[in-house]
C-alpha cells in the first residue's frame, strides 16, 4: 500500500514520497508496487528499517538480506551504517531517486543509526537536470522524418507530460502520426490536450496498425515490444523493413527534443486538441464499461485525477473519456495489478484540492484492498469505482490467448472471483468508507454525480 | 496468501505445497510470508512463471530480475529455460525443498518451457532423509549435563514435534530443564504432551529466567538472540559464562538425538506431560485476551489447529490453553505479521478433518484479509478470531523500549488503528464469512462454543 502511494505521489508531486518500511519483510510486501513504480521512473525514496549494526550478526527472526532483496527495484540502494552517515546517505539517495529519468531508492537504516546521536549538519539533495538531447539526434530525426514515407513518433514517459503533448501535437499538425505508450505513467487527457494514439495492448493489432510504416522515432521510450509472448505471434512491434530512431533517450529532455523537432521541421505553432464532447443524457439500461465511462465523462470535473487499474474494463472507460474535461491519467506501468487503490491515496495526498478517481478491477482491487481504510483515516477526496464483473476476466483473455485450449473446471475456477460474490459494500463499508452498489446504467450516473458534488472518499461497485 | 497457506500445508502435511505465482511482482506479494516459510524450514515449492524465453529480452513491462529476488527467501533456486528440463528441475526442487532442514525454493517456468512439448520422461523425486547426530555430540552432551549444575536444554523445529516433546519429556524428568524456542514452527500443547518452558520474547526477561544456568544444549536450534536490539539491553540470551553445546543441527534428526540423550542419561521411560484442566464456566465480564483464551480452552476440541499471529493478544490464550485438549499451534516464525489468515488457509487444506483456529491480532489480520474469501471459497473448516483493539500495540510497547520517549500525535497516529475503526464484522460479511462481534467474556464464549460446533468457515471480532 504505502510503495503504491508512493508511486502517486512522485507521479503528481514530481519529488520523492518517502517510505518507512519494516526490514525485508516490510519491503517485500511493497515489491509488486514498487516493481510498478520502477517501469514509471517515479522518485521514490525507501527507509528500509533494519536490525542494529551489532544485531545483524546474531541472525534474529525478522533478519533477511535486504540489500539483494532491493536490488531488483531500486536504482540505488544504500546502508547507513552509523548514525553520521544518515544525513549524508539521505541527500545521495533523494537525489539519486530522481535519475535522470528516475525510480525507486533504497536507504537502509539500522536502529542504532536511528538511536544513537549524530555530530554533523544537515545536507540539502540537489535534483539533478535532465540534458537536452544532442542537435545532431534532433537534425537526424528531422531528415529521417521529411524523407519516410509514413512515419510514427512514439511517446513515452515525459514526453506525455503536458508540454511534450503541446510539442507532439505541432508534429501531428506537420503530418506525423504521434502514438503513445500502451501505459503511461501521467498523461493530461480531455479537452484542450492533445490525444495522441495509443499503441495497442495486442501485439497483432499494434502491428496491424502500424502496416505500412517505414520509420519510427522514439521520444522519452524505447522498441515497443509485446506485453506478453504467445506462440506465433510477434515480440517486437516495428513492422519488418521498418527503421527506427531514438529522439531522446529517457533519460534525457524529452520536452526539449520535441520542441527542437517541431522547429526543425517547420512545425505550425500549434496542434490539434480534442474537443470538449459529453453526453447531455444519462445513459440507461443495463450497466457496462462504456455505460459507466459515458457518467465519469458526464460529470469528472477539471482537474480530475484518474488512477486507471481497471484492466479490461479501462478500455470503456477511457473511450468516453477522451473527449471529457481536462484530467490527468495515471497508467498501470508495470502490469503489476493491485496498484488503483494505493496510487490514488499518493495522488490525493500529492494534490488535495483536486477530485481523485480510483478505477479498479475487482480482480486487482483485492490486491491492496486495506487502501480504503487509509482514504477515510486520512479523509481525502478520491472516489472509488470496482467494476465488479467476479472474474479475473484478463486471465480468461490471456488463456486463450496461449492456445492451451479451452480452460477445463480446475482452471476455470482459478480465474473465477464469483464463488462466492465478494459483498463490496459490505467491505467498503466495513473499512469505514459510504458505498453503493450500482446495478445499472442509471444508478451508476446519478451515485457518480452524487460523488462528483462532495468531498471526501467514497465507493462505488459497478455491477457489470 | 498463497505462500502464507503454503507454509501452512508444509508445516502440518510434513511435504511441500507449490504455489504458482506471477513473474517478480507476484513472487514479491509471497515474499512476507515466505520470509515466514524460511524461518519455519517449510518445504514448498513456488513455480514462478515467466515470459518466455526469447521474450526476456525485450523487457516488457512485467520483466524484472527474478533471479536476485528469490535468493534471500530460497534455499534453491533455477530456471527450468527448455520444455526438456522442466521434469528434472522440478523433481530437484522438490527434493530440494526437503533440505533438511527444508525451506522454500523457487523454480522459474518461462512460458514457453510451459507451452511447448517435451520428450522427457516424469521424474520422481525423492526425499532426503536427515542424519542422526553424531555420537560423539550425544556422548559430549550427556557428559556435559551430567557435570553441569544448572543445565538447560533449548528446543526448536522438528525437536518440538510430538515424538520430540516425548523424549525432551525424559531429559526434565532426569532433572534438566527444558525450554523451546520463543517461536516454533508446529508444536503440540495440551493435555497428554509435554510442555517445555518458552524463552521469553524479551531479552532482559530471557536472561533473568536463565541466571545461573551454566550450560545450554541446543536442540534443532541455535544460539538464542533477542528478537531486536534496544540501547544498553542484550542481544545473546546466553548468561555469562554459561557454556552451550549443540546436540543436532537444525539438519539433523533432533528426535534420534534427544532419545539417544535420553537413554545415555539413563533417564524414566516417559516424563511428566499436562493435565487436562478447562474452566467449568464460562468467563464473564469485560472482553479480555485471557477471558478469551479460557474460552476457547473450554471448547476447542482434540485435535484442533491454532495459528497464532495474535501478537500481544497470544500471551493470554498460550495461558490457558497450556491445559486444553490436545492441540498444535504454529507459530510467526520470521516475525512477518499478516500469516494467521493464510496459514490456517494451508492448514484446513492439509489436515480437513480437523479444526482450524485462526487467532490474530487486528493489525496483523489487515495485512492478508483477502484470505477470509479463500476459506469460504474453499469451504474450509476455519474459525477466524480478531483481537480488535484497534491499535498496533505491539510497536507500541517496541517503540517505549527504543527509549526514544513519549510518543508525540504523529508518531502516536502511526501505530493507531482507530480512526476510524474497523467494522470487522462487516469486512468479513463481505467477504462471505458469517461473523459475529462479541464485547463480553460471556458473548465470546457462547459465539465460540457455536463456532466448535459447526464446520465450515466463521468469523468472530473479539472487542478486547
Amino acid at each position: 500500500m504505502a510503495t503504491g502511494a508512493a508511486d502517486g505521489y512522485g507521479r503528481m508531486a514530481g519529488k520523492p514520497a518517502c517510505t518507512l518500511l519494516h526490514l525485508g519483510p516490510g519491503y517485500g510486501n511493497g515489491v509488486a508496487n514498487l516493481h510498478n513504480a520502477r517501469r514509471a521512473f517515479t522518485p521514490i525514496v525507501n527507509v528500509v528499517g533494519d536490525h542494529a549494526t551489532y544485531h545483524r550478526q546474531y541472525d534474529a527472526p525478522l533478519n533477511s538480506d535486504i540489500a539483494t532483496l532491493v536490488k531488483p527495484n531500486s536504482i540505488w540502494a544504500k546502508s547507513a551504517d552509523s548514525a553520521d552517515s544518515v544525513a549524508g546517505l539521505a541527500a545521495e539517495a533523494v537525489a539519486a531517486s530522481y535519475g535522470p529519468p528516475g525510480g525507486p531508492v533504497s536507504l537502509v537504516l539500522p536502529a542504532d543509526s536511528a538511536w544513537l546521536p549524530t555530530t554533523t549538519e544537515p545536507v540539502i539533495a540537489q535534483k539533478p537536470t535532465r540534458p537536452a538531447p544532442a542537435g545532431s539526434a534532433v537534425d537526424a530525426a528531422a531528415r529521417a522524418l521529411k524523407a519516410a514515407k509514413k512515419p510514427v513518433v512514439l511517446l513515452g514517459g515525459q514526453a506525455c507530460l503536458a508540454d511534450g503533448l503541446k510539442a507532439a501535437a505541432r508534429l501531428e499538425a506537420a503530418g506525423v502520426t504521434v502514438y503513445s505508450d500502451t501505459f503511461v505513467p501521467r498523461q493530461p487527457r480531455g479537452a484542450g490536450v492533445f490525444l495522441p494514439k495509443k499503441m495497442p495492448y495486442f501485439g497483432e493489432m499494434a502491428l496491424g496498425e502500424l502496416e505500412g510504416v517505414d520509420l519510427m522515432v522514439f521520444v522519452g521510450t524505447t522498441l515497443p515490444v509485446a506485453f506478453f509472448a504467445y506462440p506465433d505471434r510477434p515480440s517486437v512491434l516495428v513492422p519488418d523493413g521498418c527503421e527506427t530512431l531514438t529522439l531522446a533517450e529517457r533519460s534525457e529532455d524529452s520536452i526539449a527534443g520535441l520542441v527542437a523537432l517541431a522547429d526543425a521541421l517547420g512545425a505550425p505553432a500549434e496542434g490539434p486538441v480534442q474537443t470538449l464532447a459529453i453526453a447531455d443524457a444519462a445513459p440507461d439500461g443495463q450497466l457496462n464499461a462504456y455505460h459507466c465511462g459515458t457518467s465519469i465523462a458526464r460529470h469528472m470535473p477539471e482537474g480530475a485525477i484518474v488512477c486507471d487499474d481497471a484492466v479490461t474494463s479501462g478500455t470503456g472507460v477511457g473511450f468516453a473519456t477522451a473527449t471529457a474535461r481536462a484530467h490527468e491519467v495515471l497508467a498501470l506501468t508495470g502490469g503489476a495489478i493491485g496498484i488503483g487503490l494505493p496510487i490514488a491515496v499518493g495522488a490525493a495526498v500529492a494534490c488535495p484540492d483536486r477530485k481523485v478517481l480510483s478505477l479498479n478491477g475487482d480482480g486487482a482491487a483485492m490486491y491492496t484492498v486495506q487502501a480504503l481504510w487509509t482514504m477515510v483515516r486520512e479523509n481525502l477526496d478520491i472516489t472509488v469505482v470496482v467494476f465488479a464483473n467476479h472474474t479475473y476476466r484478463i486471465l480468461n483473455v490471456e488463456m486463450t490467448r496461449t492456445g492451451a485450449g479451452k480452460a477445463g473446471p480446475q482452471a476455470s475456477k482459478l480465474l473465477d472471483l464469483g464463488d462466492p460474490k465478494i459483498d463490496w459494500v459490505s467491505v467498503a463499508k466495513g473499512f469505514g468508507l459510504p458505498a453503493v452498489r450500482c446495478e445499472t446504467a442509471e444508478a451508476f450516473d446519478a451515485a457518480f454525480a452524487a460523488a462528483m458534488a462532495q468531498k471526501g472518499p467514497t465507493f462505488i461497485e459497478a455491477a457489470i
